[in-house]
């Protein structure tokens, strides 16, 4: 897991069961309407990026798997959308 | 798998995972906008329900899980909302 590794920023792992190289992160909330707004800002992001991750959420929970965009390797790009993934989720209560 | 049968909609199936009863069901869009749409319909559904079933969403597709909400049978009110789920669906693009 080298690539993962050099490429991943803190927290982020290996995704099980991909086909391309993925990472995954779970982020957890107190509140639906925080995991909510977590979700809001996330489709923004996407919008912007014109990339899409997959997510999987319920009440309290939200897991994001950023696959790599070229299908072989994650890189500078995939590096990026994590971080700014991560900055999204300092929500002030 | 009768208790699945007898109160699910057409097209929702027994969830695989799953420790309560529950049901699920993919739809799929064209394009993310659409997709986006759904998923906010559903949210605001969830908000005023009470209610928030797990999602999982790519680009074009929405994966929908229904929990038992009393925890060991599927009943009316999971049935409800997987209706409801079904008529938000029909967005006209």
């Amino acid at each position: 897991m080298a690539d993962i590794n050099s490429v991943a920023p803190a927290g982020w792992e290996s995704a099980k069961g991909s086909a391309a190289p993925s990472m995954s992160k779970k982020f957890t909330f107190d509140r639906y309407g925080v995991t909510r707004e977590f979700l809001d800002r996330v489709a923004d992001l996407s919008e912007e990026d014109g990339y899409h991750p997959n997510i999987s959420f319920g009440t309290t929970y939200v897991n994001i798997t950023i696959d790599a965009r070229d299908g072989e390797t994650l890189g500078n790009a995939d590096r990026a959308f994590a971080e700014a993934v991560d900055r999204l989720a300092r929500i002030d209560d």
